[in-house]
């Protein structure tokens, strides 16, 4: 039975621990590609192009978007960032499983042009343990905090157009969930039921 | 969150193997409760009332199908098969999870009744695999296992209306899916969007 990759995109408020669910699950699971964005956003120390991301010009990104190249992009502070269409869809024929870690706004529009993609949406403990880690960070002052609790509850609002929530009180438990919504999509009848009743009638 | 119980069927040809997997998935999932049949077949050798099944009169069944007690039932070389409804929607609305394994059709009027039920199917490895498996049973004669084939191949054709697959080529690997599947779908929106953005707000 011939697969299908799944394409798993993985989003939340800021500060929920996407970044962290990801990065452990992806190391468990070897055979799980990640998506790497393409930005106009300078390099940091230690970035390294197509590890962290893809640097590019704007010209030549706001080309990327007019051919419609970009499966999802935003622009964030005056820069862009964008998941490359083709490299995506073709590792998803191939049969591999592409996981993207992305803003909400993106895993929207990711939706929108690839229906079959399953979007995990990772939930904070609660918007108080938000808060103290975005507080511990340290690099925002009180008001900034305001505004990003405002913006976390809007996205949590946004909840009812993902597929699954992940809450992330125990980083363990929060990647053997993400484990258990991949292995399940992949045992869903609707994406594979013909093929599956040929299998049998063939053989016969 | 005020969780109700799921209800996960777990259904396929006989021979596939199903009721393998369910015992094993019960001794490690401990909190997953199964439902025990009503029947009117007559207690066998070390079969006990109320833990292989509920032995009953064919009256007294009559009466449980008129008064709508059952989920499901269904009448095999003359004695009946059926699951009882109240016993099973009170444990989920406890927030207990119900497991129930039965027969095809018997799946199929579960979700009639109680749409939320999880209708998973076990596929057998292959035809000529399960043809081994009844062979090596050594109960019926070789007419009655080529009906018992034509009518596995009939039930595999009916796997579109179930929610998930399971194929049963390695029995961990088996109890492993059904366990990813009950955890995924405990990680479904759909089933607490409400709650969960109701919940957040709440909190601020």
């Amino acid at each position: 039975m011939k697969r299908k990759g799944l394409l798993i995109v993985v989003s939340g408020p800021s500060g929920a621990g996407k970044g962290t669910i990801c990065k452990d699950f992806l190391e468990l699971n070897k055979d799980v590609l990640i998506s790497i964005s393409t930005t106009t956003r300078k390099p940091r120390e230690g970035e390294q192009e197509g590890i962290s991301y893809h640097f590019t010009t704007k010209d030549h990104f706001e080309s990327l978007v007019r051919e419609n190249a970009l499966l999802e992009y935003v622009h964030v502070f005056d820069n862009y960032y964008g998941t490359p269409k083709d490299w995506v869809l073709s590792r998803l024929e191939e049969g591999k499983d592409v996981l993207l870690e992305i803003e909400i706004v993106g895993a929207m529009k990711v939706k929108e042009k690839y229906s079959d993609a399953v979007l995990v949406f990772v939930l904070p403990p609660s918007i108080k343990e938000l808060k103290n880690r975005i507080v511990n960070r340290g690099t925002e002052n009180l008001d900034q905090i305001e505004k990003r609790m405002e913006r976390a509850l809007e996205e949590i609002r946004t909840i009812e157009k993902y597929d699954y929530f992940i809450l992330n009180d125990n980083l363990a438990k929060a990647v053997n969930d993400l484990e258990a919504i991949v292995a399940a999509e992949k045992s869903k009848v609707s994406r594979y039921s013909m093929e599956i009743v040929k299998s049998y009638e063939e053989e016969k």
